[in-house]
């Protein structure tokens, strides 16, 4: 089962945690030539598949090779960086089957150990990816200073190479104005609060990301364990918010988008995640309750542009918009609220 | 059948033909002291009890008896007027039981004679009203002058004391802006433009009503000729413009509408309007045909404010907002489109 795949009854909708890990003795992936640095990834790629991760398989894809469609649809499914889908050349991705685990080979640093899971997982998603980088260890002998701890391309990585992440919607706190303070209050403890797409994306649809910024004199238990306590403060502040709000109101606000979802005949992509989100809102209050088949998040990642793209080809945004109506309407046929 | 229960596949809604008469050697209404207009109004109507209508049974309503809730119902379904709504002491309704004829005694004048019906019938609706009043005039001795024709309070119903009106249903020329100059060319031949419940009122969700400025020097029957060749000319343009609309979007737009009708857990009056509007020009442009048991412009006036106090009693406006978007879930239940 994909991560998105499964049915969400809280504000955390995912959690990811990658590591960050150089080469002892191979410079950095920006200041080796393109050819260097193909050889360096082909490499490293071919040193992981001696890795024995305890069964999980891992399938080698050439980034070269990927077209763009396919590389950004990888981006809405939050399986690989935007910087790894635009610079695809030479680069080399493994992915595992329920896309939970990805090796981005070539990004910034020559190794991003990722592993994403649905819900609050950080615990378990950090444990996992330290067993992985443990066993590719074995293999790679990984830049590491006694002072500094892993090093990396850019500083903010510096010391553990570990960014923990948590998706968390927010749409109570957003609307009731409370996310200035709580992302103020956040970054004075190491913390940062993104868009949906990470670094440098606008929020969409209520989606924050926070994650941790302190890498350097920090151990990567305590970094996932801080994370982890601050995000389940914000998850029981947007629960007792959401409490508060007018159930009338928040059904009727439902029940219209749900009117508009299942009817429309051209969606955008922001009208389709604005309805969406009061979508999931409702049904995490309880309100509107979906059948079990009925997967939002599922829905939601399956109508962004290039996961349609990846069906329907190049076709223009209209023939997009349509395209995602008419998987909305699909989806919502047959259902009442 | 009540005239808006009839299914309509043009812009003419309904038709309707009013005759002002007041009776000889009795002060206008407005001349009345109340004891004497209540008098005088008795008078009227029990002459006209003896008349002999073909059949047509007029039942007698005490306007002093009736509450607001009832009678504003009857201006929101064309029965009478606001201002005899609003006049109610002492003034007697006669009305039929499809309610398509209505004399109303000690409005403005002693009497108006209405005839109201569905879609444009303008030429049959002048011809019933025609004929009460010659038969009215068998037991009433109508206020005429030789040279001035029928007398009436106000100078404009002077002469014939016609007023013929249609109502039209005109969405896209009034998104095209096409209707300042529409309504400017009409005044110039003695017609005129209002909103929907008439004199005075605004327009709303595209309703439009037109009707006879003169009534001086002219016949009735040249009268009734005029507007009903204007209003078909304007219904030609109206149909002629939705022609040239984009039928994708109006399908997106009317569905949408559908949508937010069927699934509302509250409406205001304007805003069902809004969408009754749409699905109505949908319907008539034949992208989104329900069934013949739903016929929306019954369902636009069911949802009015008086008609849902008639069955709510007097409940906050916060009430009948959900009991209309209840009103309209029951309609379009079990209906996709």
């Amino acid at each position: 089962m994909l991560w998105y795949e499964k049915k969400l009854t809280t504000p955390a909708i995912s959690s990811r945690i990658r590591l960050a890990r150089n080469i002892e003795g191979i410079p950095f992936p920006s200041n080796l030539s393109p050819e260097k640095m193909q050889e360096t990834n082909k490499m490293i790629c071919e040193s992981i598949k001696q890795c024995n991760f305890d069964g999980l398989k891992l399938r080698e894809i050439n980034m070269t090779n990927l077209g763009d469609i396919e590389s950004y649809a990888m981006v809405e499914r939050h399986c690989i960086s935007p910087n790894f889908a635009r610079n695809r050349d030479g680069r080399i991705l493994l992915l595992s089957e329920d896309e939970s685990v990805s090796v981005m080979i070539g990004e910034e640093d020559h190794l991003r150990i990722q592993v994403l899971g649905a819900g609050e997982c950080l615990t378990e998603a950090y444990s996992l990816c330290d067993k992985l980088e443990t066993e590719i260890s074995r293999v790679l002998k990984f830049s590491f200073d006694e002072k500094l701890g892993y090093l990396t391309e850019c500083p903010t990585n510096l010391g553990t190479g570990l960014r923990a992440s948590i998706m968390l919607h927010l749409p109570v706190l957003e609307s009731t104005r409370q996310l200035n303070s709580i992302a103020d209050a956040v970054s004075k403890i190491g913390l940062t609060f993104r868009g949906f797409y990470g670094e440098g994306s606008d929020s969409k649809a209520s989606f924050y990301q926070l994650s941790n910024q302190i890498t350097l004199g920090v151990s990567e238990q305590s970094a996932v364990e801080n994370l982890k306590n601050i995000a389940n403060q914000i998850i029981a502040k947007e629960n007792e918010a959401l409490l508060l709000l007018d159930r009338f109101n928040l059904t009727d606000t439902a029940c219209r988008s749900f009117g508009i979802l299942k009817y429309a005949r051209k969606l955008s992509t922001e009208e389709m995640m604005k309805h969406m989100t009061r979508l999931m809102l409702s049904e995490r209050a309880g309100i509107i309750l979906l059948p079990d088949s009925v997967k939002l998040m599922s829905v939601f990642i399956g109508a962004q542009p290039s996961m349609i793209r990846r069906i329907k080809g190049d076709v223009s945004p209209t023939e997009r918009d349509k395209f995602r109506a008419d998987l909305l309407r699909e989806t919502f046929k047959n259902i009442d609220v």
